[in-house]
């Protein structure tokens, strides 16, 4: 098994990084060259020159400062360990580092002294307490910590207090230096790496976070084993390849580089897609940056900014075009709802990317909106800009973004139409490492802030700790990341790769073709090859306004190749409250599940019914919007009602619904359906507006091996077509089909007809 | 059986309209005295005067003259009525009468003759059709429209067009207003009041509706035949009485009077209540308040507004504190949720609040989010005052609200506090007319604007076609009303008076106790009697806030007094998700209904446990905030998860939860919990802070008949207790038992021991 992704072949850092040991450093701590990771003695120059002129800065600081004086008047508690995330001591020491590095900063631009004595008082009481610290009393992590249950969480310990080392480091004496150092952070920062290799040696988040940590700390102490540890990776102590973490992710695999650099050439794609998806791509991005710009501080030669043309840059503004209306990642692969750029880590992020980049006047206004500004440079640059009213609106646009560090591992497809912010996220991704989801060629909908046709994302309360220790829940595996909890296709009611982290962990689908070129058609087509062996699905998606109405609508075509019969079952996860459908439903009086496993152990059967063949629809209401799904359906086609919270006896899990189409005994098949945003009713007017769906059904008027149409009536009359060229994605090639007696040509692999949309282009 | 309400003493509005009637009217319509509903020729003056100068008013005109102009470019359509509420006929004809109004209005203020045209153009369309337009085609209510299915809208179209056209009545050529009185308004009028005498003759939101209708148009007419008739309604052709409306609503009962003064009379309380709930006060407001102020207009003398006390400035103040933080009404009884006081049609009732009552400046802070004003004089007084910079936030307290139209018939206890902006709302009202619930010594709970144990409202998507013609469903009766739909007790599974209306009509609960003195010591008792023959309960619910936690908490004690065993359900409506309870869930694999009627069969079983004999708990969370809920439990007592939408093939009902306390074979019990608000959650920050429940156990310290006393231990440590005299509320008698060997003596039916809430009171 070979898992490695192609080494690039500009690896431009390594270089001047050689070089600069070549220098060589000097093994003692050097005092007055401090500080230097976030802030540096020129920055906080600057900085206090402009306090009291630039108000977000400003109230930056101010905010921090009741914060951490707040903190100061509590006095310090250092406990010992002993609970899970949610619990006091594991709250307690996050707070500790979160205050002590706002002290740091604030002792540099505030000069005032109490903020230093605060910082150093707390290091020395982590100093007495460490020397016989144990292992954490919890067992459950493949890689315990000591302040905390997980490594993980020792190792946002220590960079955060690397950043408040940092700042006090001058000030204090070079006795209190040399304790530090010896008594706490090098023993700390070994424990992280030579201590835990199987942690350190990943290509993980984990490992981010982890080499981040003793990256820093070996900055401040000037201590070049730790950098080049941090950097590199651990030579002689690599985990074993073939064992599994915690979230069941490879601790490693054959081959494979270790170190910070390694881990920012592996997860980023060149359009700077992190592979385990944004909810992680938010969390992993705070050590990448803050690790980056501490390097970009101490030794700028590096210019690791520029690395892998502006990997980490492009990064920011991915992650920030990965989300909805309201700033909320989607949710690909597990992550938890609701997460947003508003979180505190992110003002890094956006800072950063504003003052390193190209200065993007769009990202002040995401600034403005967290409401606060680092406090460095870069947070004095953006709150400067700010007050100057550069600020400009963050516009999200349709993007494509591929997958793996080569980008040649699949990608995700955003398809945006700006009546009603409608968004479509198309996912044809590799796995995403332990994260990931078996939901190959999945979609999810957003309608604004709101998510109508939804991922279900993580089955875990974070920090919540009387859920499973605020940890991932059983169900994340038996439901969350089952394909059945995901809008595509699952086939004999197994789950893609036979839910098989090994196998899945090998392919990604493959793009088809792509035009966002014209934001009133939008298309992008995939093809997954490997989730079923002998079935090949090919789904094309097309977000299409049609003047004739009033929003945009998503045509979903799903093309499903086999030579032998299977039972394929096709969820639609809407979200919202039904208002109608268009076929009998046989309710259930008594609910039985659906299946016992793959995920289907956890799905109710509140009703089930039989569409007559040509098509069928539902309708719903989410948010005040009405949305509706027509559906292709065929003789045979059964269409269930399905609610989720089955074996779920801790109720771990939403009680959401789902609509799922179920056609027994087919060897190759069409999926299709239209779905369509509506009208709108509010529960204080007590209007509803155009309530009915503006389709008025959809058939199949072509199935050729070459080309597969659909026809979409609609309800005011008028009729589109949309033609897929299903083997030649080439633009280039003219194809020349009849439909319904019409012969029509064109060029490239999708071809919409219908009046007003083509207005003579026919024939 | 007679339920008939007391007659007033003082029915001070019949002796001068019969001194005005006995100067009698012309019955040929004079003109130029016009108009005179809303608008008064002095108030249009003054209007004018003001026009440019008043921000809030301009921007009301503003957006009626968009309104207008924008329906004015379309052009006029009055189809052939065709459709149910939703479909376009209703909705068009609803929304010609909309613009119309508007159009009048702006024709008096802006002097524009082209608003008059396009009135008097539609009026002329309606005037054509009506002749023979016959009953409408569809066939479900007791009273069937023309125009709409049901004479309620009719009514609705008939008062918004009286004030469009008094608005041009007098720039109308007589030859004009002379065909339009004779073959559309008298018609109309007559219809509604003659023609349906078994719609408009009731006490009834619709005969309010048909009143005010056939009254306003009679003003305009200067009609006295029609002003006597909607005042005193129709003497000889009552409806029988016993005879139901769609609803299930008596028509009429022997003895009562009709008409709109009757309507005024019966429904309110002297405290301003309205017996069907707030939700139909909102609705039933409009046609009151805007008869009463044409009245005021018309006939000054009159005094209308003074009327019993000032009942319809005192019901506006009522309805607005029967709210929640967001402005949305408590649903009690057959009410949507959603609805609130930024509806249009409540824009009247502030503003005619304010100008007619005594300027209350807090209602201005509501008009101001209502974002508009009345075109009349009462909406420039709101407009400049808030220009003036006077509004106050609108503070809602604590308050006692009686039902009955004497005020002697139960009512609703509203306490409120300001952590959390906490309210609980207890109903120990009448039965509500046709739209009551079978629900006596419900509460229900917000924290802030979200709902936390919820009333479910009503079964029905309100003008939503596709929804059972946006009409109440069956599910309304079947599962909104029954008592299980409620947070109360509920015993063998029957509903209140067996789910009669006609019984349960006849009684109300009583008022034991209520003392709101002490915001931190709120304390409100009923007592139920009738809703099971032989069993009596006694509920009490205390919100206390004690400086030893962060927020309020709610105490409740529900005392059943019985001399036979039964079967005891006691639900609480969560709304959220399940973070974790004290007891052994046995999960249901399959789901099979709680019960076969009384809305026991919408209820799956999720799971059950049996708690241990002392107190359990659950801990939910909603809306980014938990909750947990402390039960005293008794030995053989179940938990029962229950889930919504058993029986529901049209997916009428939301799949919102429930927890049950049952308790079987008791004859007298005591059922006892505590419901706290604690901490929060945010997914953003991932932070959860005080997760879980102040509360450790409760238990149950004394019980006699005269004394129930309930400990509440804190985890924190410390302890409280609530003591309940059982049978002298009087605040003047002295009370002494003994609690765990201390003597206790205090004074009046509530006591609570324990520090820190009542230092040195004991003994």
């Amino acid at each position: 098994m070979n898992l490695r992704y192609a080494v690039p072949t500009k690896f431009t850092l390594v270089a001047p990084l050689l070089l600069v040991f070549s220098l060589g450093f000097s093994n003692t701590a050097l005092a007055q060259d401090h500080p230097k990771l976030l802030l540096t003695k020129a920055g906080v120059l600057d900085i206090r020159r402009h306090l009291g002129q630039v108000p977000l800065f400003d109230q930056s600081v101010a905010e921090a400062k009741r914060f951490v004086d707040d903190e100061i008047a509590q006095g310090i508690d250092v406990p010992k360990p002993k609970d899970f995330s949610g619990g006091y001591t594991h709250e307690k020491h996050k707070r500790n580092y979160a205050v002590a590095q706002q002290a740091g900063a604030l002792f540099q631009i505030l000069e005032d002294d109490k903020y230093a004595q605060f910082v150093r008082a707390m290091l020395f009481e982590y100093e007495s307490m460490y020397a016989t610290l144990p292992l954490h009393p919890k067992e459950r992590s493949y890689s315990r910590g000591k302040l905390f249950w997980q490594c993980l969480n020792d190792a946002n310990w220590l960079l955060h207090m690397a950043l408040a080392y940092d700042a006090i480091y001058d000030w204090l004496s070079p006795e209190d230096r040399e304790q530090l150092n010896r008594n706490l952070f090098r023993p700390f920062a070994d424990f992280l790496s030579l201590g835990n290799p199987q942690f350190f040696n990943r290509i993980h988040n984990h490992s981010t976070w982890a080499t981040a940590a003793v990256g820093m700390i070996g900055l401040v102490m000037n201590d070049d084993v730790l950098i080049k540890r941090a950097l590199f990776g651990i030579d002689d102590q690599l985990p074993a390849s073939n064992v599994k973490d915690d979230d069941g992710g490879f601790l490693r695999v054959e081959g494979q580089k270790a170190g910070f650099l390694a881990n920012l050439e592996e997860p980023f794609s060149p359009d700077g897609y992190f592979t385990e998806g944004p909810y992680y791509q938010r969390y992993a991005m705070y050590p990448f940056l803050v690790f980056a710009l501490a390097l970009e501080n101490a030794m700028p030669t590096l210019g690791v900014f520029q690395y892998k043309d502006d990997v980490l840059l492009k990064a920011v503004s991915t992650l920030m075009n990965l989300t909805d209306t309201d700033g909320e990642f989607f949710a690909m692969n597990d992550a938890q709802k609701g997460m947003s750029y508003f979180t505190r880590s992110l003002i890094l992020a956006v800072d950063v990317a504003y003052y390193y980049g190209d200065k993007d006047p769009s990202l002040l206004s995401i600034a403005e909106q967290q409401g606060g500004v680092l406090l460095d440079e870069s947070g004095l640059a953006v709150a400067k800009a700010i007050a100057h009213g550069e600020a400009k609106p963050f516009v999200k646009t349709s993007r494509n973004y591929s997958d793996g560090s080569n980008g040649n591992r699949g990608g995700v497809a955003v398809m945006r139409h700006e009546v009603g912010d409608l968004a479509v996220v198309f996912k044809y991704t590799a796995h995403g490492l332990s994260h990931g989801h078996f939901d190959k060629l999945s979609y999810s909908m957003f309608f604004g802030g709101t998510e109508v046709i939804q991922d279900y994302g993580l089955a875990r309360f974070v920090n919540i700790g009387a859920k499973g220790g605020g940890n991932y829940l059983p169900e994340n595996a038996s439901w969350a990341k089952q394909t059945i909890a995901h809008n595509t296709l699952i086939v004999d009611q197994s789950s893609h790769f036979d839910g098989q982290y090994e196998i899945g962990s090998l392919h990604h689908s493959e793009l088809y073709a792509l035009d966002f070129s014209n934001t009133d058609r939008q298309f992008v087509s995939a093809i997954e090859r490997n989730a079923y062996p002998g079935v090949l699905f090919h789904r094309t998606l097309a977000l299409i306004k049609d003047p004739a109405l009033s929003d945009a609508i998503l045509i979903d075509v799903l093309n499903v190749r086999s030579d032998t019969e299977h039972r394929y079952d096709l969820p639609t996860h809407y979200l919202g409250q039904i208002i109608s459908f268009g076929f009998e439903n046989e309710a259930s009086s008594q609910l039985v599940t659906l299946g016992h496993d793959s995920g289907y152990q956890h799905l109710f059967v509140e009703g089930h019914g039989k569409p007559s063949a040509g098509s069928s629809y539902f309708t719903w209401l989410n948010g005040g919007r009405f949305f509706s799904q027509t559906f292709l359906t065929g003789d045979d086609d059964l269409l269930i009602f399905a609610r989720l919270g089955a074996n779920d006896p801790d109720f771990n899990l939403r009680r959401d619904p789902a609509l799922i189409q179920r056609r027994e005994g087919s060897a190759g098949t069409i999926f299709a359906s239209v779905v369509e945003p509506h009208g709108h009713y509010s529960p204080v007017s007590e209007l509803a507006v155009n309530a009915s769906r503006s389709v008025q059904d959809i058939s199949l008027v072509v199935n050729t091996p070459a080309y597969t149409a659909l026809s979409i009536k609609l309800r005011e009359g008028g009729e589109r077509i949309l033609v897929i060229a299903n083997t030649e994605p080439s633009n280039q090639i003219e194809h020349k089909i009849d439909v319904n007696g019409v012969a029509y040509r064109w060029r490239g692999p999708f071809f919409l007809v219908g009046e007003p949309l083509m207005p003579g282009k026919a024939r």
